[in-house]
Parts: structure tokens; C-alpha cells; sequence
């Protein structure tokens, strides 16, 4: 079993190997930890940063039991880690973080609406269809315009399209691949906000400052924070992350979307049980980063404060953006963060620039 | 041949794997560059944070060519990497900074003293002797008490003695090892301060605000920065700065110790051409901290603003004093890091923290 809090020298997995993973890593290593990254790729973003990576399958047992063999603690950087991966880990004596309730939640749309609904934390009304019937009917029950999601995976945009008459609704369904899927009503919102919170093992809750955001084609673009918003807003955020996060009894670091309404309240879109894009701006702007806050977290560690010492303009680099590097680098105020990824495909992530101004 | 600057995607090469190596390894990762760290150890600070580690001695040809098949530049994190290394380095067409001439300079404390003088950058008093008499001869003439050192190697205080009367110099020279030796007139300082300069491939230059160091038993205990200091006195460090750089056709971070004196001038104590540790506070108190400028330095890039946004104090953990990470992590301001040193020997550099500070 792993000792809690979790001593520097140990070793902390983290099952995946791309930015997010490569970011904890980085952060994890600051604080005198080992890395163990469970990843398909033998070459992977965050596997050329840490110790030792266990090339694998997410859900092969003799991986698994590979990274149980030398980390105590393991954590992960997406939410579609299968359940039974986490219970086998588990039964190896493995503290995994966040827990098994969170993932559930975050990986099948109903039950995260349902939960967020439950918890007191209001979201778009929805329906579930698993069939093409169904999905027409509800799409004439809720009236159209629907947003249609499959249930689970889809990120960045996929796996979802907006369906405009009751009548597409059917079409729509075989597009997605004939999943179940959830349909939400459109959030007729003034602005995407992201709240970023973190929980301890202890209970003890921190979160940063609201980020405001900004996507196209479905990809986060850019995030602007702390965001310019009222005390009444910051309140209700906050107030929605501490449900969230007891709710879950969570431990981590958590992603919450915000739609912001006209009349000033605050619905939820998604919540990520892992650091978030929205939330890189830490890095720059804050003492303590997200990924270090989530490595504190899930290794038993105190949380860190959230205050923020600069206002910070986070923009993606997507494709062949990172290759403009050379003249980023050339601006003062611009902090640049690059994955290591070989492969410049449109729209995947490459980086991204924290550009720094006064607070 | 390198390209430059440096592509991200690259490889750097890092010789040496200590904590200064793997704090480098660690803001190349978030440039996006792939580090090889040739070290002799195979489990390192810094190999446990890089893509890749050559094993072997910083002399060993084969490890060498090994080296500069996979990285295109390469820097070190101490000062005695042998002078034959790098021309081997720079024949297989590897890009090596700091260069050469700076290694020279740092690597013998006589010939440093007098580039430093011929620079106009003032030192004590001093005297070289090679052998048992001349070292007594060099004590009367210049007037007990004298700090003998041994011209080549040492660090942290090891390699040097005190000598109180001339009639000591002989038995302090065998002690020393009777190895080539230079002698220095105490200085009488009032303060030890530092300034970590930076200096890019195209010339400009960037000096960090001076450090207030304080040692004990020749070790760094602590450091305050941006150190209370005239206006004055950051002028004259900055002239001995910009002295040193341009005099040495410097690239990257270069670490100057100073004496201030009763009178409010500067001496110049020594020189490292590399990281240092009384500029570890940049790490949290600066948006650009001195590892990240020295791999923008030797890649080729421009150098990053040095600006504070708060004011540090960096205190080692020695030995076992890293062991209180516990009671360190439950400080709201204090910043942690720590090397992955596996054995705690008394005295040892574990880690740091920085203690943040309004400005």
C-alpha cells in the first residue's frame, strides 16, 4: 500500500503520455518525485520527460501490473481510463486519484448531467436516446434546435452535431455511429467561463480564478484570466465547484465549463476529472501551477495557494502554428510551452504561449 | 552542423546530471526540446527527467560520439568539463556554449583573476605558487592571512585552507596536496552578493536583479533577491557583468560572485560559467527563470526579460534537511524542489526552497 502523504523519491504513474501527462511529469519532478508513464507509444510527449515509461495498452493487465510494481500513486491525463483498469490497479495496493465515482461521472454525458443536476449545480436541459426512435422523439419533446452527443468519448468537437428539425434527428443518430447519445438544449450563454479546483486528500479545497474562453471549430483557441467577472459570478463558480468536488469525493485537480447566462447565472457544460486547457494559464500566472496542485492532491500533499500575481492571455498553438516558435520567442512577454509532438496534424495541439501582462 | 536557433523538437545535450542539469533538462522539456545528459551514473537527477542518457565518463570518446549523434547542442552544468571534451564536441560538429575560452577562465583561478583584471573587473590582491617555497615566499611577501586555494577543481568550500602566518604556507600547500596553488588577500567584505548575467549568440545581454548570499562552512545557505542595493552598486555589478560576457565572447547563464566592501565597491570573488545557486530564486520569482534563459542562450534563441515579481528567499536543503518536505509543504509561500538525490550525505544539496515575498 502506498504511504500517504506520498514521500518525495516515490514514484507517481500517470497513464497516458501526451501534454497533459507531460506537464504533470515536469511538475512532479520539481517536487523530487519519479515518473512512471503508462502509454501505447514507446515515444510519447510526456514518456521523453519522466523515468520510466511501461509501453501499453490502457487496459492490459501486464502493463498494469508493471506500473503497480514501481509507482505508489497513479493519476491520469484523460478522463476514458476504463473502469476496470482503476479496479485492477486497486486490488495491486495502488492509490488511484481521481477515484472511480469521478470517472464514472465524466465519462457517460447522463450520468454527469444527472449528478451535476443532483448536486445542486444546474446544467442545459437534456434527454437520453439510445435508438434513432428515440432520439427523434426527444428531439420533438425538447423542440429543436438539440445539441446531439454520443453518451461517451468525443472530445475537442467530436462526436457531436447539432441537429435543426425533429426530422435530421434520425440521420443524425446513424451519423454519430448508432450510440446512445444525449441531446442538450442549446445554452443561449454570453460567455464560456472554466473554474479550476482542486480537492485534498484532506478534504481542503483551493480554486484559481475564473478563466474566460474561447473556442473555434470546437477547439479551445484562447483563455484570458483571471476573467473580468462580479464577485456575485466568482461566488456562484465557487460554489459549484465545492458541490462538484465533495459531491465526488473527489481528489485532484477538476476542469468545470461554465456557460454564463444573460441574466447573470451559471450553467455547467462538462467537467474534466484531470488539469484542463483552460487552466494552463497557471503556469505563468500563478506561484503553484494546476499540474503541481493536482500532483499535490493525489499525492496527499497540502493544496497550494491560487492566488494570481499576472493577468495572462493562454492561446493555443495548433498544426503548424508551433512552427511561428521562432517568432513568439521574440516577444518579451510571451512564455512559450511546447509538447515535443513529431507530427503537426491541423487542429492538434503543439503548444501553447502564456503571454503575461499587469494584473 | 546545428541549426540555429535551435529548432524545437531538437535534442540538447547536457553534460553532467546533477540538479543543475536536471533543472536545465526540465525548461528545455517546456521549450519542446528532447535532452540527452551524458553522466556517468545511469540513474541520475537529471537522466530521470530526459529522453535519453549516455553513460559514461565526461572524457570517454565513445560516449562522446554517442552524444553528439543525438544532440546538436550541448552545455554542462559545471565548469571542469575537460577542454579536450569540447574539441571533440565542437570536431563532430556540435555546437558547444558556454565556450571554450569561458571553461579556460573558470577552470584555473589564476587565469581567471587575471582576465578579471585585464577586464577591469577588480579582484583581491593575489599570488600564484607552484611549489612549497614559493608559496611561503608569496604569504610574506603579500602579508599573512592568506586564502590558499588550489588553482584547478574544488567547490563548496573543499580545496582551500587559511593561512595564518607565512611559516604556515608549506604545511598548508602539502595539505592541499601540493598541487599548483594561488593565494588571495582576505577581502573585507561587508556583504556577498551575486548577479547571474546571460548572454546570447547575437551578442545582447540580460542581467538578473543581485543576489544576497550567505554561506556557511563554504556552503550556500541562503540567498535574498532582488538584494537591497543602491542604485550605485547594481550599476557597478552590472559593468563587471556586461565586462565578464563580452570579454569571454560569452553564451548563456553565467553565475558572479561578489564582495561588496565597507567603501560600497565590488570585487569579483569568482565566476561560473554556467546555472548557479544563488540564482535559483528566479525559478519563482521571475517569469523567466535562469534555466530557461541559459537554453534560450545556447539554443540560439533570444534572451527572456528578467523583471521580478517578487521577492525570494532561497534557502538549501542540506542533507538531511530535506526531510521536512512535509512541514515545508504545508507553507503557503514556500516553493519546493527537490533533486531526486537518493542519499542524504551530511552537507549534500537535496534541494531548495524559495519563500516568496511581496516585491
Amino acid at each position: 500500500m502506498a504511504t500517504l502523504p506520498l514521500p518525495p523519491g516515490s514514484t507517481l504513474g500517470i497513464l497516458g503520455g501526451g501534454q497533459l501527462g507531460r506537464m504533470l511529469a515536469l511538475a512532479a519532478a520539481r517536487l523530487g518525485f519519479d515518473v512512471a508513464v503508462l502509454e501505447r507509444d514507446a515515444d510519447s510527449p510526456a514518456g521523453r520527460v519522466a523515468a520510466h515509461t511501461i509501453v501499453g495498452a490502457y487496459d492490459d493487465p501486464a502493463a498494469l501490473e508493471q506500473l503497480a510494481a514501481v509507482a505508489q500513486v497513479v493519476t491520469f491525463e484523460f478522463e476514458n481510463v476504463p473502469a476496470d483498469s482503476v479496479l485492477k490497479l486497486q486490488s495491486l495496493g495502488v492509490e488511484v486519484a481521481p477515484g472511480p465515482e469521478a470517472l464514472a461521472v465524466a465519462q457517460d454525458r447522463i450520468a454527469e448531467k444527472q449528478f451535476l443536476n443532483a448536486s445542486g449545480a444546474p446544467t442545459v436541459a437534456f434527454s437520453a436516446a439510445d435508438t434513432a426512435e428515440e432520439a427523434v422523439a426527444a428531439t420533438a419533446a425538447m423542440g429543436a434546435p438539440v445539441l446531439m452527443k454520443t453518451r461517451r468519448e468525443g472530445y475537442d468537437g467530436k462526436g457531436q452535431r447539432w441537429v435543426e428539425h425533429a426530422a435530421d434527428a434520425a440521420a443524425a443518430f446513424t451519423e454519430l455511429g448508432g450510440v446512445p447519445v444525449i441531446l442538450e438544449a442549446p445554452a443561449d450563454f454570453v460567455r464560456e467561463l472554466s473554474i479550476i479546483a482542486a480537492r485534498g486528500r484532506d478534504g481542503a479545497t483551493a480554486v484559481y480564478p475564473l478563466a474566460e474562453n474561447h473556442h473555434e471549430g470546437g477547439i479551445l483557441r484562447r483563455s484570458l484570466a483571471p476573467a473580468q467577472v462580479s464577485e456575485d459570478l466568482a461566488f456562484q463558480a465557487e460554489k459549484i465547484a465545492a458541490r462538484i468536488l465533495k459531491g465526488l469525493n473527489y481528489v485532484g485537480v477538476v476542469g468545470i465549463e461554465l456557460f454564463e447566462l444573460k441574466d447573470g447565472t451559471l450553467l455547467v457544460n462538462e467537467i474534466a476529472p484531470r488539469v484542463h486547457n483552460t487552466g494552463h494559464w497557471t503556469q505563468d500566472g500563478c506561484a503553484a501551477d494546476q499540474f503541481e496542485q493536482h500532483i499535490r492532491a493525489v499525492a496527499g500533499w497540502p493544496l497550494a495557494p491560487t492566488v494570481p500575481h499576472a493577468r495572462v492571455e493562454m492561446l493555443n498553438l495548433l498544426g503548424d502554428e508551433a512552427e511561428a516558435w521562432s517568432k513568439l520567442a521574440h516577444e518579451p512577454d510571451t512564455r512559450i510551452h511546447l509538447y515535443g509532438k513529431r507530427d503537426p496534424k491541423p487542429g492538434r495541439k503543439m503548444g501553447h504561449v502564456n503571454k503575461l501582462k499587469a494584473l
